[in-house]
């Protein structure tokens, strides 16, 4: 069953009433981060229950060997894994002589709330002690935007019954684990302990990569609010730290920990001055205090929702659906560092490695480009860019010459770390996705200088991969490419998915225009790049043939294209045919059964479709949509979101509307029953998409005009959103009636609404 | 490079010369069984040199828990795996105060010979070691045929220049490791260590399998060759037993140890019945004494080679080749214990953890009904139908309905044991397999009622796999099968594998030939079949209609049927235009390059055409060697053997020969760089099969009768083999010249000769 324990709220996630069974839930759903670091909403007590603990850090990976059956040639020697990182919210707290553990003790009043307008967690309740002492406890932490390395908990008790003695045991620990360690190894070693005056460090390393981290922490007190200094005796184990403070308090008192933290790692400082550096920053936090650390977050989160933020009136839970993904969005990228990306699970939880995905390009760019300035998108393009070199190792090891690049399926540090050859080897879409993604922020940009500067070698590199992986079919005197695996991963090495046929083709067409153009208007890079890339005019002619040559599979009678040769072979059983109980298929089928079935775990021709939907009439993408969507599961998170969209785009708006609940609320209803997991971020960017391209039909043609064609479900009486467009604020509405654009910015905006070209003066709100 | 270091001679592998380069790979081509349990050879002393020590008991194994990357529903929980066994070999010798080491001694004259015609391994050398003693070693050992739960060591040292003391600590080692452990943990736990004079026990136990076993030891000595008694004093170990025995020698002495072992299981005894019986076993094997158990084992092999022996005249190599394959097979399974079959690597390494493969019914049965009373492969056919409930419930496990049965890959107990899906889920073929070691046996041996009472139910079973398996494709208006690997495993989840699909027909066909024959001519039997299995003539209906409507994909410009749908789109370069350093594609090429390359791994449209070769036309098979012949790489050792076989009946007898050398010396040749992890027994199989079916073109047909074709390569003068068929004892003989068959049974045998009917009276020998 799904869950559905989360409380209705515009601007709150929020969880009333204790119940064990959703305590792993809700510590992937409360999780917070702040783009550099995140935390799962693990209690700070100890807690005897069933928890996953989780704090993690931002480019911190372990390559963890690698598991697999029987070794395949070619197989990466890892799999790089965000770390659980050393604990900084642990406070162990006693009354008088008992542990409190929110498994052993009578609870009342629980209440969670995880506050996305202004960014931090909250807990609160009442507690009965086995021994009888009863209490009242108020937690918030969060982790600032402002101080990118600083988390603060403030931990509140109330004595309710009794005269006597609560134990604040504040603690670092560095002996950690990950729950998906292969071998069930140490990740870190410990290196240091330091103590100072309410202040105390771990130093300690990841075994391999040898990144160095220092986790420092400086607390504070206060009873019934007032300051009150306080003395504590350290414990130093091998791999922790912990003071333990005494406060006496008498009935009715309430006795407050305010914790400071914070990370710093090797990426950012030299090794020898980490310890010092972590001491600064919670000695920093500390004289600022916890209120107005408190107030700069506030502050810094209004900041980010003034472009981020999405109305929807009418439909709260649709609402607070839309907010929580452009939260945890934000939550695990910000944008600022090209060195970090974007895990399928952000911070949330261990799944996926932490690592970079496809999805990042294929999903993710247009959430950040829309809401964010347009140095985050490069920073994401950067990143791709930075890896070049190993992605041309990567496409050396499978053969592959001459300076032809294959991106990792999975990566951290820009090498292959996924072991399954049918993903590793034959999901080779993803290079499609890499010049996608270029192309995508020059239309949205107009920022043709990155192809300039760095954006055409990725597109040589990819476009040599292509033309080397096609092969000249004597049957069917055309290019084919044999043995992939496309989107839909439920199939697995294929021949002539068309969705990689299509990439294929046009990438090296995108490419090749923009060889011509720059050829034409940018010699001197030109030279510089033909130099580089060592480029002849008769390669670039072998690339078209391939490209003019390509096959897709296409069936004359039902005119479709095929997701591969062959699909008509099977058996077209309708999902909606098949038995409840046998779903989800993932869940209750042998691979086998999946693979030689019909079942398409996520959109792949539609896919296509969705990115060039320019390419495809409106009639063939209906044809399409009706043969595919009925054999679809949806059983990836990013399936949803595109089913979502096109359903919009052929004025499907039931179906459209159906797709976006699926999306909006995945992780808040648990549809896939993993939330616990961790969260789904990356199809998160595919929910912002169902809104802002789905019903609002916003596009950035290739001419870089901005258009819309908003719609509306039938269920919300209005909804709006905020685009930042080349600099430029821009907010739509859309109501049952109305449809109005405000145009925030210093100059007049020219779009095209409902094919209408439309000018908006600077500041102006003007209805459509 | 490959190995080149045996010494070629008829009856023996010997090496001279010690090299540590070679000790691996020595230790499995001189590897001892008898069918019932093997040891590598090991060295008796210590070694501090790379090792790789096993020991092996039939029938006793770990459910090692599965390694894999991403878990797929449906993977078996664990891996099968033949374990290694406590050590019984060991023997510590010390030369006054120095440990014997032939890592760190000065060695010459050494020799290791395995005697193939007695059955022992001998080893001698000289040793100096680093304190200046001079000695010289003489090592016999066997594992008794006759008295099939005993081993037996002779290990003499001469003191060539000192007058000392020799150590000699013989001792049992229940602490030992697999090497191909997934997890490193232990295997076993031991139980108890019991002591006696000069004898000792360990019983140990498997963890989670709980096989319990005793491994007993006695021991005995002597002087110049007389009988001296000795005392020990023991060193009880955690997981193991060492006597010491200190024994005077002057200048010129030899000293002799006689150690006589024992392996009893809880297999065959009760569990609290093992000590006493290892005791028994090694007491009486002390007491028949090493000179009679010796004479024994000369006896015991002396009657195995009766009726398997190959002799080959005018090529030494060749016959050092298929004596150590009929060697080895006789090592590795005797075939007098239904519960036992033949590991690929029998009791010479550890992968493929021992375990039961599709090798058996596809390579083996052959051999072992041709040179061995037909209650041997009877066995093997019982080991399946035992198993039919598991594979009923594997096939369940997969999705298939109503007593439909998929055979496991790899089975020690019946169960799947095997985790890459593409093979354990779509190596579907296997079970084809099943039905045709049935029909190879029935028509060896006549005995059709084997499938009255056992083989019918099995077949049933298949044939519902294979209708549910097929599915109809609206396209192609024929039924298909998709998605499965077929024996070139070069290839994965491919659809209409023309081998799958032909074997998928063919065992629809013999099943519905047989329950017909039996619903004839023995009415009671089909009824209680019927109603056993629940079969209707409404449900054959329906595997008929599929066996008759299969679709095969074919070429009608090349006129051949292809390996599987699309092969033709693929670059069809011939193997020999492959540079050498890119081979074997296996070491040297992604698994994706492999799988979407034109390279065939083994035998596979052409595996069809072997097996029923009968249903093609010269002509045809002609046409598919050529087209197929060219592509493959031959990197199974399960190939050659085909390719040779069918080369021959198109008289291609060089091409015959060349494929023949290929597997006859595999291993002695090292041909794959692999020997080190053990020897490719069920090959060995397929090398005997290149004689007698190959080169000799026996067949026995579908109406029972026995035919040859004798050729001859051009390199040979002559060979002969043997033939028990249906208790007659029959010999051929071919040699450039002349072609003759002895038939020494009691009565006359009726055989085609080259298409020419022949009838040889009772022990005559005649020319043909």
């Amino acid at each position: 069953m799904n869950k559905n324990y989360i409380i209705p709220n515009e601007w709150a996630i929020i969880e009333e009433g204790f119940n064990v069974e959703n305590v792993e839930a809700s510590e992937s759903l409360f999780s917070i981060g702040n783009g550099s670091m995140g935390q799962r909403a693990n209690f700070e007590e100890d807690y005897s229950g069933k928890t996953f603990q989780g704090s993690y850090i931002g480019g911190i990976y372990y390559p963890d060997k690698t598991r697999v059956g029987w070794w395949k040639n070619g197989y990466p020697e890892y799999f790089a894994k965000v770390l659980n990182a050393p604990n900084w919210i642990g406070i162990r707290i006693q009354i008088n002589a008992t542990n409190l553990d929110l498994n052993v003790c009578k609870i009342s009043n629980f209440r969670r709330e995880l506050n996305m307008k202004e960014g931090w967690l909250g807990r609160s309740f009442k507690a009965i002690l086995p021994t009888g002492e009863e209490i009242e406890v108020h937690a918030k932490r969060f982790i600032s935007v402002k101080y990118n390395e600083v988390g603060a908990i403030e931990y509140s008790i109330k004595a309710v019954n009794f005269s006597g003695e609560i134990t604040f045991s504040p603690y670092l620990d560095a002996g950690i684990e990950n729950e998906d360690s292969n071998y069930n190894e140490y990740f870190w070693e410990t290196l240091k302990i330091v103590e100072g005056v309410n202040q105390g460090c771990i130093l300690a390393k990841t075994l391999k990569t040898e990144f160095h981290v220092a986790t420092a922490m400086e607390v504070d007190f206060a009873i019934n609010g007032k300051n009150v200094a306080a003395t504590h005796i350290s414990i130093i184990e091998e791999k922790a730290l912990t003071y333990t403070y005494k406060l006496k308090v008498s009935q009715g008192e309430t006795a407050t920990i305010y914790k400071f933290a914070s990370y710093v790692s090797s990426l950012n400082y030299e090794k020898g001055n980490l310890i010092e550096a972590g001491f600064k920053n919670v000695t920093e936090a500390k004289n600022l205090g916890f209120a107005q650390l408190f107030q700069d977050q506030k502050d810094s989160w209004a900041t980010i929702w003034e472009t981020a933020d999405i109305i929807i009136e009418g439909d709260i839970k649709a609402q607070q659906g839309i907010r929580f993904n452009i939260f945890q969005l934000n939550q695990t990228y910000m944008g600022t560092d090209a060195r970090l990306n974007i895990g399928p699970k952000g911070f949330t939880g261990e799944k996926y490695g932490g690592s970079t995905y496809w999805d990042t390009e294929a999903y993710c760019i247009p959430f950040y480009m829309a809401t964010k300035d347009a140095s985050v998108a490069k920073n994401l393009l950067m990143y791709r860019y930075n890896q070049l070199g190993k992605a041309i190792e990567n496409a050396q090891k499978l053969g592959f010459k001459n300076g032809a690049a294959l991106y990792p399926m999975v990566t951290m540090n820009g090498e292959e770390c996924h072991n399954e050859w049918e993903i590793t080897f034959e999901e080779i879409h993803r290079n499609g996705a890499m010049v996608y993604g270029i192309y995508n922020y020059v239309n949205f940009t107009q920022d043709f200088e990155y192809v300039v500067k760095n954006g055409l070698e990725v597109m040589i590199a990819i476009s040599r991969f292509w033309h080397q992986r096609a092969n000249w079919s004597e049957v069917k005197k055309q290019f084919v490419i044999l043995g992939v695996t496309g989107p839909n991963e439920y199939e697995n090495n294929i021949n002539n998915n068309f969705y990689t046929n299509y990439l294929a083709k046009w990438c090296i067409e995108y490419t090749v225009e923009c060889l011509n153009k720059i050829e034409e208007k940018y010699p001197q890079d030109f030279k510089r790049i033909v130099a580089k890339t060592n480029l002849s005019g008769e390669e670039t002619y072998k690339w078209i043939k391939v490209a003019d040559n390509m096959y897709f599979p296409f069936d004359e009678e039902k005119q479709v294209f095929l997701q591969q040769d062959g699909f008509l072979d099977k058996e077209l059983i309708p999902v909606k045919d098949l038995p409840k109980s046998e779903r989800p298929i993932n869940q209750k089928w042998s691979w086998d059964r999946i693979l030689r079935s019909c079942y398409i775990k996520q959109a792949d021709v539609l896919q296509g479709m969705f990115l060039f939907e320019d390419k495809f009439d409106k009639e063939v993408v209906e044809r399409h949509f009706d043969f595919y969507e009925p054999l679809t599961v949806h059983e990836s998170s990013l399936s949803p979101c595109v089913h979502s969209i096109l359903a919009a785009s052929i004025d499907r708006m039931p179906k459209a509307y159906e797709q976006y609940l699926r999306t909006a609320r995945l992780d808040l209803d648990d549809y896939n029953h993993e939330v616990h997991e961790g969260c789904h971020i990356t199809s998160m960017a595919g929910t912002w998409m169902s809104v802002v391209q789905g019903f609002g039909g916003m596009r950035v043609w290739e001419n870089g005009v901005l258009s819309f064609n908003p719609q509306i479900p039938a269920e919300w009486k209005s909804y709006s959103f905020t685009i930042n467009f080349r600099g430029n604020v821009l907010k739509v509405y859309k109501s049952q009636t109305d449809c109005k654009f405000y145009n925030e910015s210093e100059k007049e905006l020219k779009l095209m609404v409902n094919n209408m070209e439309v000018i908006i003066p600077s500041n102006q709100l003007l209805t459509v």
